[in-house]
């Protein structure tokens, strides 16, 4: 690992983060709260300890694979302890472990909290809550690719550990307008989201702070009813729509701003999120309506809400599906699994490796079939190399045993299996609620210590996609490269 | 598919069936019940059709690998078929789709059962439903290739498409040679359970049951208390240990006889096995001790009979482990995935896959160190093929799928989650008892119609290890080719 590229790549992200406070300190003021001092003292070490690291001096080298895995895990660990000050520093949540479980769930955009009464909060505190979900949606160290000046020659391999997917592509031949052209489409679409809800009568804070949860498919609300509180169709309809677009690949927007609809429509992962979403919504109607709801119209609202929630891993809640029939409950567990595409700011599997996987199946069987037959496997017509679907194997069955080493350890709690193993699902994928005790009416704040740091550990996992903090525990990855 | 070849396999099979019959046949004769016309019947009507399809005149041809998949499945569907008739004739199962569940229970060595008092049912049938876990558990085309001079040229295909694990070795060079060797074994072994059982003080005709569910690791009783029935601690450590002894590779029991001892000593998934076994004894025994048994010896031999139940996918149970903790059920759960090793008469994922799974993630982070690096994966210090590698990563995601879309279907009935999920892992890795309704202290009698369906297509899924079943599925399958 390169020490002093890895070092000041960091500090400037930690001065970014200290910037993405600011906002909050504004809020702080305007209300009046005690907070603004928490805030001001957040900036302020943060600031001091980045601008710090970023004065290290190193010549421009290039970034390797591991160097920027490196770059992106320890990034989100720092970025992640010391987006706890403001909480701790105001006093907000005082419990260190809860308030790292709180930051880790906002940044990776999971949105589980350890809160039971957000509305008591400091509406600064809200506000930088919800901020941590809008700059880990899109990715923090995307964003600094975007504003800054190339500190090193080749910031692909940072793009390519943050970024959701199994072959992240660059949308232009530049890394940095990528990132640029990612954000643009990222703040766009969050704006139109803002004007919609602030349409539907919601409050300019509430409603910024609800196109965060939705922007970042975090599901941070300001109210504990969450979107409920509002008892809008509107409010509900506008987040169900876009909850399912942030849940689409940006590639995809990009290519409809170059006018490539075509491309667009035949393209195999939206088609099958798209059909995926639609069987969903109409199986879980089939079994709530009549059984939970009275009207096909409630049954609706509830279901593609909370389908359209769960699958893009947002995890806002309308309706406690810990009460919805088995056969409900199945298919949003599997779609926790699932996930959104890859290239949006969803987390879970991702729709594009399950359908590599199911690509890979039935070669398999037809192997059986024409055992010399060499067949590949095609996604929007191109070759996929078996590389990457080796990768994509492997990283299916490496979820699958995180899942299961993070589900015995928060069993040792004794609360029963269903909230235990969903706990862990609902962290690793970055969704939020659960079923059983950390269902959507319930709360991730009557856990042990443990539980909360194994499933802190699980967003960030997820969030990053296993291997950048995995890198991490390798003994021979520490050892100091040239420079 | 070369249809002759395999209907004319199909034939001996039934015969072979039929044969196996004979013994029930006797003991309703010594025990004058009227199931004896059942039986009767049943050998006539099998070995009949059998017989016919035996006539079938073909040239002795190459059997290619979809021929020898086509001849194990639809010889398992039509054993299974047919192996409800003496449950039927005799009333003792009147309902086909239990009988059809029972039979396929037996013969896939799960051990699930639809009979709320198997005390009252004649013993002739009772006889008969522990001989189908007894032939089940080597296979009865093992049986067919040790006994019967080849059909064909080639009966490796059928072997492979019917033994457990990613590739099943052969013992001596010739196929048949290896078929009598492992049925010596088998035999040899269930002839020690037997005289131990009886030197415990159990009966002949109970001894005799017990010893077919625990060499075919398949978990049918004569009691309806179970092995729990007898109150002996001798009978449940010479079960625990023998249910743990059928779980390992016959490959290795003829390395012993061989005197190759050190092979042994350090074959790999025998270690894996030895290791996962011992701590999860020592973890569930940390768990239950002074929380659900008093003593650390109850503990103990609860704890050891459970895990090498679980493991070894036999399914008898000594406790109700619905009540243990959640930690002690998570790790039952996981043992129910990973089964035993491969060439045991044991079900699951195996051994082999998961130890072959882990190294392919070690050498994905290896990957990440060191881009250029090319690393092999090796078993006992022999290179494993790339494509059995990827063949091993897209039979866990095949079998988690099964696993997803079962359970969708088992739940339409409404069960909680954690029956519908567990009665699918339970059924697909052969064990018997899950969770919840289907406990260990449960039964599969309650569940729906359609249900039952599912799972009975789940346990001989699982039983082939999935191809076999899903190549029926393709309709390319069954096109004729030469002959």
């Amino acid at each position: 690992m390169k020490h002093k590229v890895v070092f000041k790549s960091i500090g400037t992200v930690l001065c970014i983060e200290a910037a993405s406070m600011l906002p909050s300190l504004v809020v702080a003021l305007i209300n009046h709260e005690k907070a603004a001092i928490a805030f001001a003292l957040s900036i302020g070490i943060i600031a001091a300890i980045g601008a710090a690291l970023m004065r290290i001096k190193t010549p421009i080298s290039r970034i390797f694979t591991r160097d920027g895995f490196a770059i992106v895990s320890l990034s989100w660990i720092l970025v992640t302890l010391f987006g706890t000050l403001p909480f701790l520093l105001s006093g907000s949540i005082p419990s260190f472990i809860d308030a790292l479980f709180e930051t880790a769930s906002g940044f990776s955009t999971t949105g589980s909290s350890i809160l039971t009464d957000v509305e008591a909060l400091p509406k600064s505190v809200l506000f930088w809550r919800s901020s941590t979900h809008w700059l880990g949606g899109m990715g923090i160290l995307v964003l600094m690719i975007a504003i800054l000046p190339s500190v090193s020659a080749s910031t692909i391999n940072i793009m390519i550990a943050e970024s959701p997917g199994p072959a992240p592509g660059k949308v232009v031949p530049k890394i940095r307008e990528t990132a640029k052209i990612l954000y643009s489409i990222y703040i766009f679409m969050t704006a139109v989201l803002v004007v919609l809800l602030l349409a539907g009568g919601m409050p300019l804070f509430d409603a910024l702070i609800h196109a965060f949860g939705t922007a970042s498919t975090g599901g941070f609300s300001s109210r504990n009813a969450g979107v409920s509180a509002y008892n809008s169709v509107y409010i509900e309809a506008v987040i169900t729509i876009f909850m399912f677009l942030f849940g689409v690949s940006f590639t995809l927007y990009y290519m409809i701003l170059k006018r490539d609809i075509k491309s667009v429509l035949r393209d195999e992962e939206l088609r099958f999120y798209v059909g995926v979403v639609a069987a969903a919504i109409v199986l879980i109607v089939l079994s709530i309506n009549g059984t939970v709801y009275r009207s096909l119209g409630e049954s609706v609202r509830y279901a593609s809400f909370q389908v359209s929630s769960i699958i893009t891993t947002t995890g806002f809640a309308t309706a406690d599906f810990n009460v919805w029939p088995t056969f409900s409950q199945i298919i949003l567990i599997l779609l926790m699994f699932l996930g959104a595409c890859a290239g949006s700011t969803g987390g879970g599997i991702k729709c594009i490796r399950v359908i590599l996987l199911l690509k890979i199946i039935k070669r398999e069987i037809a192997k059986l079939n024409h055992p010399r037959a060499v067949q590949t496997v095609r996604i929007n017509g191109r070759r996929v190399e078996e590389e990457t679907l080796s990768g994509v194997m492997a990283f299916f069955f490496f979820w699958m045993l995180i899942i299961a080493a993070s589900s015995l350890l928060v069993s040792l709690e004794g609360k029963d299996p269903v909230t235990s193993v969903t706990a862990v699902i609902a962290s690793i994928s970055n969704i939020g609620p659960g079923l059983g005790l950390v269902g959507p009416m319930g709360n991730y704040a009557g856990l042990s210590a443990l539980s909360k740091v194994v499933l802190t550990i699980c967003m960030l996992v997820g969030r990053l996609e296993i291997y950048p903090i995995m890198l991490l525990c390798l003994p021979s990855f520490w050892k100091r490269s040239s420079i």
